[in-house]
């Protein structure tokens, strides 16, 4: 089972993937969990690249797909494989929404890459944590490449028009609230899908 | 004007290519040359990358992209609008019959993929440096990557199929002649466009 958390930074993304990957191996079930860009040594590398140069938008799109790939290749499939729950730490949707809504690039077009880049593997169940920009810029204390305003705005009405595409698959959490109060969300959204 | 060079490791693209460099240089003609991948701070990363490792071809791919990308704004674009002549040691043709012909990537994804790196800007003439696999390995000293001869006779073949659909772009030349009966007719078809 692939489970996804998507949404700006700032949104709770990191806090609510581990509090999950904690919850889960406590109850013994086997999971594994990674971030993207990165999760390997050659995605950590271009995490490195395309996080700290301010890079034109196109070779960002391909840097974070070839990051993917990877992770695709050394991590989620061979963990899918052996029956593991596999969170992530961002996926297709963050693409679509930052590069697509966010950065302007052709949508459809970014969607053939997410598809090329995740060997057609769509998350079982994505939360997306949603959250206004203000509040979640608030919170993120180390200053974002991705910090401003309008720009993070498109990018959260993409994450809500995908979101709109797919409500069997994207679940929406409004964010702003207590991180246990979404965890409890996360949970309960969770238990009609898992046996834990 | 944009010229590019084509052909599999050891087809002389790169001795050829600075010959012509530089005899455009001594009649004054303004021109720049650099290699794909690489050619930029971020691309010459990316070549470290992409030819020491033994990457998935898709990875192989989104890189090679990236690299381009980041070559056609910085470099490429800039030297055009000067009204420079850009000469590449390698560009799209390669990705579509390395990783399309050779690696078996889908060539219309890998066209379209050239097209959005190169922001549709193709060639205005190419050559193709046709060699056998065998007669190319023999002249590389240093051991390639790309180095099986089943692979490299795809990749050739690709090239080949390539300045069939194109044969107005590119010029198909014998690169198992002596490198200088080779740019006699290198200059020979360039004089016809280009008055030095």
């Amino acid at each position: 089972m692939l489970i996804t958390f998507e949404g700006i930074d700032g949104s709770g993304k990191t806090t609510i993937s581990l509090m999950l990957y904690e919850f889960l191996r406590e109850r013994g079930i086997r999971c594994v969990l990674y971030r993207e860009p990165g999760g390997t040594e050659l995605g950590e590398v271009l995490r490195n690249i395309v996080l700290k140069k301010d890079l034109n938008e196109r070779v960002e799109l391909l840097l974070f797909e070839a990051s993917r790939v990877q992770l695709m290749i050394e991590k989620v499939k061979p963990a899918l494989e052996e029956g593991k729950v596999v969170i992530l730490d961002r996926f297709i949707d963050s693409t679509l929404a930052y590069q697509g809504y966010g950065r302007g690039l052709d949508l459809s077009f970014v969607k053939q890459l997410n598809e090329f880049a995740s060997f057609g593997r769509k998350p079982d169940l994505t939360f997306l944590l949603d959250i206004s920009p203000d509040v979640a810029l608030r919170r993120v204390s180390e200053k974002s490449r991705f910090d401003d305003i309008p720009f993070l705005k498109r990018v959260r009405e993409g994450f809500i028009r995908i979101a709109r595409e797919e409500p069997r698959r994207i679940v929406v959490l409004n964010s702003e609230k207590d991180k246990e109060e979404v965890f409890k969300e996360v949970i309960s959204a969770l238990s009609e899908k898992l046996d834990f």
